[in-house]
């Protein structure tokens, strides 16, 4: 027998699993009532377009769309999204999935022992890929009062600099967050950009939902407000689908540069046909057209959601109304464990995560994250009867 | 102005570009005759199958093969590599791309420092991922004396030992090495596998050649001598299509258990369609039809190669003779600067890699790595015409 043990880095003893993915090798999503995964709806996939596009995609480019390409991604799709979000192609780095954007980031920033920044809760594969290179994560807690939000940071901030740690980036899903699904103010992104520049460090702006907004006016991206200073995350995951791994980077071309050959040792190139389709989607109006009906049905699975949490949940549990995206968070009273709740709700045939994964304290156990994108609307209903019984039986 | 060197990890300083895809930044590859890459000819790629696998693939398993999926991969696929492969299920992780399979194995296992043996030359790409992580690379060279061998491997694992270094892994290319084209004797083999055992370190076999044999016996895996020890790479690139960035990881699972939670973070799964064309092209035969032809075509063009380069080379230039692969390698005089000489090259229309770039040790000037897979038979001739006048010119 060998023993392993002896041959791991150092960094692996700081890996740790994502609870979510244990959740899904544990039951098969689509038989139980899931408010778990960010998936989307299945029916949100424009097959017959795909199958059509991939066809034309190999009519045009031929072997091209299967031989090795540019490490930046191929120029149409870097093209189509550089005019999407109106930046210079020379800002945009194609990843193959927009979690390699976040592992890549944090691997040309991070040292062992540098802080990353995060709003608590925040998304856990982000969380995931910070702890792997060892970076001390400092959580900020959210307040709604600006002058309080400011101070958050402010404070944890100096107590970085007190304690000569080094802050490199903060994380930040500005945009109906996972899994809060909160967006920040322009205000607060103001608040957010200026200590940047004040305290001299980076800004990673995650925005895989930012397009799936259902009422509300758009706020501007942090990336907007200070390009050399942001490093924005995009995904075609949400707004196509989430098989083609496929996302994007916008950032300076001086980090770009260093993206690029880390990204070289990485995986060389993002694949190829699926750039093409994704390229075609984007400049076809493919992707707007069966983006427009992505964002009506979940605007009715929202709304569906949040009467049916009016209509059955207990007093006492509370939730926050998102204007977008993929998911909401319920507060249940001190003292109420989403953990251990767990097993119990999955025996009933419900599934959800419990809040306290995506805090970087390990608090927040009366919390939990509430998918509404992927449970079919008709089965919405009953879902949530089962778990607001269950949640009444516990508190 | 930001000041960003101060953002960059320490790692950012080990990386360094593959003058490779430099190249490939500089000049079309298709314009002019090119031995430089390691790409397929894209005569082989399969159009029509694939059109017609997508096409089934999106009506077959439909919105499944666009939703996330397992971090190992889908189970079709893995199920067919490790039929293909006669290998327990449990031993295979599906890669997005071989090249993630180097880095990811490098990530689990090397802490800066730590002594990653390699045979010298190697894969460039592997070199990049080995520094980028700040290991300390030792480059073994090869000699044809069994015993020799043997003692220059002892040689490099006493000296290491010696000062206190921990070998991690050895990484070797056993069959149609890049850049050498050679491949090792069982014996050979068999000796490194000992070694292994004895001086306590593993073996990362990588393998994405193997399969295209133009003559002479199969040699057993390294894997096969001591699955244990060995954690052997695979690859989609050569047998089927490089665009598609799939490949494979045979091991242990102790070892594929760390490799797996690294992966999710890194990019969750790989890309979910093209692992269902995969796994259709491995189970209809269609892949195999496919890779007959295939290596068909490249002994074709490796004789030509040989041929021509006999014709036209000049005394005191000698090359080695791959049983199968995409590269031979060329030894010119003493004194020759392959580096220097590859602008006037260029400016000939002619391209190749120096074998410097392959080295650990900067030595190397007088040699060239010749692929043969990329350029058309038609126009192999005159390209070797051209090189040998330069070459003649400049000795």
């Amino acid at each position: 027998m060998v023993d392993y043990d002896r041959f791991f880095s150092q960094d692996v003893h700081s890996f740790f699993r994502s609870p979510v993915r244990e959740i899904f090798k544990r039951v098969d999503l689509n038989s139980i009532y899931s408010f778990a995964g960010g998936y989307p709806s299945a029916s949100t996939f424009p097959l017959e377009d795909i199958k059509k596009t991939t066809a034309e995609v190999i009519d045009k480019y031929g072997a091209k769309a299967f031989q090795y390409g540019a490490t930046q991604g191929v120029p149409e799709l870097r093209n189509a999204v550089a005019d999407r979000y109106s930046v210079p192609v020379e800002r945009v780095q194609i990843t193959s999935s927009s979690q390699q954007g976040i592992d890549v980031c944090t691997r040309v920033l991070v040292n062992p022992g540098d802080v990353v920044l995060t709003s608590n809760p925040t998304y856990l594969g982000a969380l995931q890929s910070f702890k792997s290179y060892r970076a001390k994560i400092v959580g900020v807690p959210h307040s709604s009062d600006i002058e309080e939000f400011r101070q958050e940071y402010v404070t944890a901030l100096e107590q970085c600099k007190g304690s000569g740690d080094k802050v490199k980036f903060l994380y930040m899903i500005p945009d109906f967050q996972n899994p809060s699904g909160e967006t920040l103010t322009l205000e607060e992104r103001k608040v957010l950009v200026g200590l940047a520049e004040e305290y001299n460090f980076l800004i990673v702006e995650d925005s895989p939902y930012r397009e799936l907004r259902y009422e509300g006016e758009d706020v501007p991206t942090m990336y907007s407000l200070a390009p050399d200073r942001v490093l924005l995350l995009g995904s075609f995951s949400k707004i196509f689908a989430p098989g083609f791994r496929l996302g994007w980077i916008l950032a300076a071309p001086e980090l770009l540069d260093k993206i690029y050959v880390c990204k070289q040792s990485l995986d060389l190139c993002p694949p190829i046909m699926d750039q093409y389709v994704a390229a075609e989607f984007l400049t076809s109006g493919r992707l707007d057209r069966n983006l427009k009906k992505s964002i009506a049905l979940y605007k009715g699975k929202r709304d569906l959601l949040l009467s049916l949490l009016a209509k059955y949940m207990p007093e006492g549990v509370t939730w926050t109304r998102p204007e977008g995206g993929l998911f909401l968070f319920l507060t249940m009273p001190e003292g109420f464990d989403a953990v251990k709740f767990y097993d119990v709700a999955l025996d009933n045939e419900v599934a959800y995560v419990a809040g306290t994964f995506f805090r970087t304290d390990g608090k927040g156990l009366n919390t939990m994250r509430m998918n509404f994108s992927f449970l079919d609307e008709s089965r919405m209903e009953e879902g949530v009867r089962i778990l607001a019984d269950i949640v009444k039986q516990h508190i």
